[in-house]
This record gives C-alpha cells, sequence and structure tokens, in this order.
C-alpha cells in the first residue's frame, strides 16, 4: 500500500521534549526535562469536594454536549482574571481551548499560508515552533537580549519582509531561556506592530509565577488596536491534567478562533470547565499561586546556587525571576545532544537547546526545569549533570 | 488594521447545527436539532464515586501532563472494545483523541494537499465536511442508495479520478440519514479500495446503537491491509461532556495522528481518560449501552409513528435500526431552510439536510433528532412541525 501523506507532514517531527519525557519514566532518573509542575502541590482534596459538587448541582449539564466558546461562567472567570495582567476584557473576548497549545496550533492555522514569514524570539518555545511548522511557514528568529527582543533588529526584518503574519512572544519568564522582557522592550514592541500592522501572538503560562520584582502588564495591556492576541492556560496555575486554557482576542479575530475550534474539536470538556469555574468561586486560588511561587522561587534558589558551586565556569546560565526553567550555554564545541546522552547514563536529563531555534544551530544549549524536583534531588541532579559536562570538556581536550 | 488570513479560512464557515443549538437553548423549543444523547441517562452517580476514587488512587497522575498516546490502560480497554466490532487491536493501534472530532480534523491534516478529492457519501456528516474543508480538498459525493455507497458509481469515480486521498464513509445509522450499510457493500468498498489503493476512514459513533437486526462487523474487519482508520467516540455510548474519543489505525499511520496531536493539543484530559478506564473497570458499560437502546428505540417508535399520522403523504423519511436520526426529504420545491425558521416560529427545532451536502444542493431534506426528548415532546414536536410543513405545502400551492 502506498500512502500519499500531505505536504505539511514533512515538517511534523515529534517533540524532542515529549520523546525524552518518555525514557525519564524511571524513578533512577533526576530529570530537569519537562516543564511539569510540582504535583505534590495539585489541589487534590478541593478537586474530591468539587467533582461532586459539581456533578450534584449541574450533572446533566457537564457531562453534555456545551458551547464551542466554553462554559459562559468560565469565560467571565476569565476574563475578570485577566485584570491582574492589565487588561480589560469580556467573556466576549475569551475562547476556552485545550490548553494553549491548541491556541498555537490555531494562530497556525488561522494565519499561516505555506511560506508565510513568522518572528519569534531566539530561542523560543519547541512545542510552538511545531505547531507552526504544520502550516509551513518560514520562520525569522529575532535576535534577543536578557530584555526582550532587540527592537531594532525587528525592525529591520519588518521593514525588509512583507509577508509577516505575526509575532510570536513569551514575554513573562520565557521557555525555554527564562527572560523577561522589560517594560520599555513591550511598549516598543507593540510601537513597531502598530507601524508595519503586523498581528502578535502573546503566549503567557508562567507571567503568575513571578517570585521577586514588579508585575508587569502583559503586551495586550499596551495594544491599543486589538492586534495582540493572548494565549493563557490553567496548567501551569492550578492543573495541566485538566487541559484547559483560553484565547483572548478582539471579536473579528476570536471568531475565527471559535470557528476553528468548532472543526478542530467541537468544545473542551464541559466537565473539567465547570470545575475549573467552581474551583474560581469556592477557593483561595491567590493562595494556592503564593504557595506556587514560595516552592518554585526555593527550587530556582537551589538549583541556580548547584549549578554555581558544580558547573565549570565555562557554562553560563540565566537567573529567571519566576516560571519553571533555566537557560544555560556550554563552550561551543559541546554539543548537547551527545551531553543529553551522556547524563541520561548517569541518569539525569534535560532538553537540549538546539531544538528551541527553529533554523537550527545553538547545539551547545540546554533547557533546565526546576519545579518538579524536590531541592534534594536538584542538587544530586546538578552535581551528575557536572560530571558529565566535566567528562566531556575532558574528551574534547583530548582530541 | 489590516488582516490578512490565511486562504484556507475562507472555507470555514459556522456549523449550522451548533449556531441552531444557540437559538434551541430556549426551553419551550422543542428542538430535533442537535445529535445530543439523553442527558437523562448520564451515570451521574456512578461518575461521582469515580471521580473521588480516581483522585484518591492516582491524584497526582491524574492531574498531571501524560503521554500523548493516552492513559495506557484506557488505550487498552479501548482495544479489547474493538473486538466488539470485529476488530483485532492492540494498545499499539490506539490514540486517545478530545472526541472523534478531532480525528476528522487530524484526518483532514494528515492527507489533504488544497485540491487534492475526498469522497463522502451523499448526504454526509457537517461536522466532517467542515474539518475537511479547513485543509480545502475537492469533494466528490459518491451516490448512495438504502445499503451505502453505490459500488458501481463509486468505481467510476475511483477510475477517473487520480488524486483521492481517502473515502470518508460512517457505515452504521450514518449521521444525518440513519442508514447502514450492508455487509456486501462493506466488502465491496474493501475490495475497491485496494483495487485503487485508498485510504478508508471510518467513523463510527453510533455502531454500538443498534435496536434490531444482527450487528455488522465494522470496515477495519474486513481490512487485510491496514488502510481503514477507526474513528470511535465515547460521546454516544457514554458522556459527550468528557470529550473522548479514539483512533484506530496501523502502526505506521497512528504514529503520523500522534505527532498531529502532540502539536495540536499535547493530549487529552489525563483525569478524564483514568475516569473512563476506571468505568469500564467497575461498572457495567454494556448494560448502560442497553439502557440507552431501549430508550432510544422507544422514542424512534414515537417519531416514527407520529411522522406517519402527522406528516402529509408528500414527505418521504428513513426507518433507522439505530442510531440517533431519521432524514426526511420534502417536495421539490418545498426550502427546509425556510421551513426552518417557520418551525423555530412554532417553537419546534430541527437541522436543513442541504448542509450535509458538501457540494450543495438538495435543499429539501432535513434531519431529525429523536434521542435527546421524552415521547411526549415528540409527539407534540412531529404535530408542530407537520403544521409548519403544511402551511408551506399551502403558500407554495397558491404562489
Amino acid at each position: 500500500m502506498s500512502l500519499k501523506y500531505a505536504e505539511r507532514m514533512d515538517n511534523i517531527k515529534a517533540s524532542e521534549i515529549r520523546e525524552l519525557l518518555k525514557l525519564t519514566q524511571d524513578p533512577k532518573v533526576i530529570s530537569f526535562a519537562g516543564g511539569l509542575p510540582a504535583a505534590e502541590l495539585f489541589p487534590i482534596e478541593e478537586m474530591k469536594k468539587i467533582s461532586v459538587d459539581v456533578l450534584e448541582k449541574y450533572g446533566k449539564v457537564a457531562l453534555q454536549y456545551g458551547p464551542t466558546e466554553g462554559y459562559e461562567p468560565l469565560r467571565k472567570v476569565i476574563a475578570s482574571r485577566m485584570k491582574k495582567l492589565g487588561v480589560e476584557a469580556s467573556k466576549d473576548n475569551i475562547l476556552v481551548i485545550s490548553g494553549s497549545q491548541q491556541g498555537l496550533d490555531f494562530s497556525g492555522k488561522i494565519f499561516i499560508n505555506p511560506g508565510d514569514v513568522i518572528l519569534c524570539e531566539s530561542p523560543s518555545y519547541l512545542g510552538a515552533i511545531n505547531a507552526f511548522k504544520a502550516y509551513e511557514p518560514k520562520f525569522i528568529e529575532v535576535p534577543t537580549d536578557g530584555d526582550g527582543m532587540i527592537l531594532e533588529d525587528l525592525e529591520d526584518i519588518l521593514k525588509n519582509n512583507d509577508n509577516v503574519k505575526f509575532i510570536y512572544v513569551i514575554p513573562d519568564f520565557q521557555n525555554p531561556s527564562g527572560r523577561t522582557w522589560t517594560e520599555e522592550r513591550r511598549k516598543g514592541l507593540i510601537k513597531l506592530a502598530n507601524k508595519y500592522d503586523i498581528v502578535i501572538v502573546e503566549d503567557n503560562p508562567y507571567g503568575e509565577l513571578r517570585f521577586e520584582g514588579e508585575y508587569l502588564p502583559a503586551l495586550a495591556h499596551y495594544d491599543t488596536e486589538g492586534r495582540v492576541i493572548f494565549l493563557g492556560t490553567f496548567s501551569k496555575i492550578f492543573c495541566p491534567g485538566l487541559r484547559l486554557g483560553w484565547v483572548y482576542a478582539r471579536s473579528d479575530i476570536l471568531n475565527k478562533f471559535i470557528l476553528t475550534k468548532q472543526g478542530a474539536d467541537l468544545q473542551s470538556s464541559t466537565i473539567s470547565q465547570i470545575q475549573v469555574a467552581e474551583f474560581f468561586e469556592e477557593y483561595d486560588i491567590d493562595g494556592h499561586i503564593e504557595k506556587l511561587r514560595t516552592v518554585y522561587k526555593k527550587r530556582r534558589d537551589v538549583m541556580i546556587k548547584a549549578m554555581e558551586d558544580e558547573f565549570p565556569d565555562c557554562v553560563s546560565f540565566t537567573r529567571p525571576n519566576g516560571g519553571l526553567f533555566t537557560w544555560a550555554v556550554l563552550p561551543e564545541n559541546i554539543n548537547a545532544r551527545e551531553l543529553a546522552v551522556k547524563a541520561l547514563k548517569k541518569n539525569v536529563a534535560f532538553v537540549p537547546g538546539g531544538s528551541f531555534f527553529p533554523n537550527g544551530g545553538n547545539e551547545n544549549t540546554m533547557r533546565l526545569n526546576y519545579s518538579c524536583m524536590n531541592e534534594e534531588k536538584i542538587i544530586e541532579g546538578i552535581k551528575r549533570l557536572a560530571a558529565a559536562i566535566n567528562d566531556m570538556l575532558l574528551e574534547t581536550e583530548k582530541a
């Protein structure tokens, strides 16, 4: 039997992270590879009560089909939550989706013709790159420093490319780099997007997980023309297993997302939507997030300290003020994919950074997650990883 | 701000059904429009117990990210369930998805280049047509009688079109027509697919809802070359609000679906997957399905009897042996979309049949659902609908 797949399938590769995650199921492995929240902080007891309450109060509705747009009380909860990010939203600007990954896929589906240009930070989120690739764009990576995209470079690119469909950014505690955009860069990005009439896709899974410093408003806050599409998720502040996120956008753009969702999966889980709405009504979500912040901050501190203590000086890394990740740069002659194999033999895992660059290169980088391992394991894992790095440095010197 | 959407968005229209469903929220309206299961039969008490048990036993796993392929015990449950349809499957042939609608979208994404040809029954399922349209195919509707596609016509089409990507069929209690393929036609379809080397997408949401007569094996049962992709769902035999279905396919084809799911939404709800696996373990799903069959059979009987009693002789309709729908054909000069507007004024709703023909026409048809209204309402609704039909016939005569 001969199989003729669509051309787009040539671009669709397995996510290195999800393949790695399979290998790291072994309890002996200390994994800095995933972006998993700490399972010990999930509100399991509260969810037990909520589950029973929802079935008692709304059983017939909860188990039935519901509207594509989402469960109305949840849309209201989300709209009001957007105020924390400096965005005045109404429920009519909100579509509930199955995790923000779905919003990335839909952004690609709605905007990208084959050959269109997408701009992203360099590096950028692997899952977004993979989602967009299905729609066959070209990626231009915008040079990025510790403050966000370098605006002069961004303007040069916008000036010289007339088929840019959108700019994709993660302004807060970026995956993979952990970096956060300054307010000045945020304003500058909006100004350029206005000048060149470009849509922005703002991906914001980690914004509420700030450990220190002042909260900055979302890009959508500075947007006066409705050109920012904001993707949010309950995965990092609540529970990823429920698969719920949202799109906030101007209503004509949101309508395209709603139509796309109809064809893609009709709607997100009715019962999970009602559960989340009830949780936000009945329990103290901000207190819950505060707990996450406290634990993750401690783990970041422990990981950074361990890296300072254990890593050789030729390895540099970011010191994020929030989120789940730090990003390390190895000497140029060290290939992090090879290092990952060696590290796995020492029972420690991370994600090689090369996959976060849509146009390749930068094979001497790695992403390290600190949210889902306890402090003891973080220290032990960094020791093992340092040993693997030192082994490789030694081999390279010899060669 | 000028918005340049992708070209595919020109093809994406709102589902008439989901738009109609919004109008039919009014409790005064008797709706034959949706394809909703009877909410009063949902196993609410059982789900309460299951919800607590799952959180107690597997809380940290249930609320966490999980593998893209799906929760392994659920994949095993599904594989073993496929035996009822005459298909020997292993868990490695199963991907859990968010309702079978997602399998339709993925089928389009994986196979269709713009301009490729998709064959379908005439009429065919509106949700599938909309999902495929996003990938810009041409549709060829294969003439269909009470026994399935007319194989001579199918062969003519296959002979004369060399870019057919797949044949999409709903062989059991088809949506919208209620018709079921005979065994002879099933075998004949597989033979032609083998001869012309074509993939088949078999959509089977209603197969287990047979009211009378003998069960026929799924198309996948007759397939010796792994060319049938089978889409199943828990929405019609269990609860649609959980949004869970599955793809069964040969492992190399399934791998494309897994990669596509990674980019589309990472995975389906972990907690809902564990709940369904536990339900199938702890409770009698076959007993539950038997209850559905009994109730839906009674409702079908009542609806058919009411149509026989109330509809004028110039309206013909199908008498399905299972599933959720009957299909009615009005005189050619009666437009069912106009009728739907008049019917809604009499507080009764249905879906005009024209939307089920991807290439248009057949505006004198309608789809009627009998699963989600009680018997009294079915009788009253058919009376109102008959009155609307008679009004229109009278107007047409006058004109």
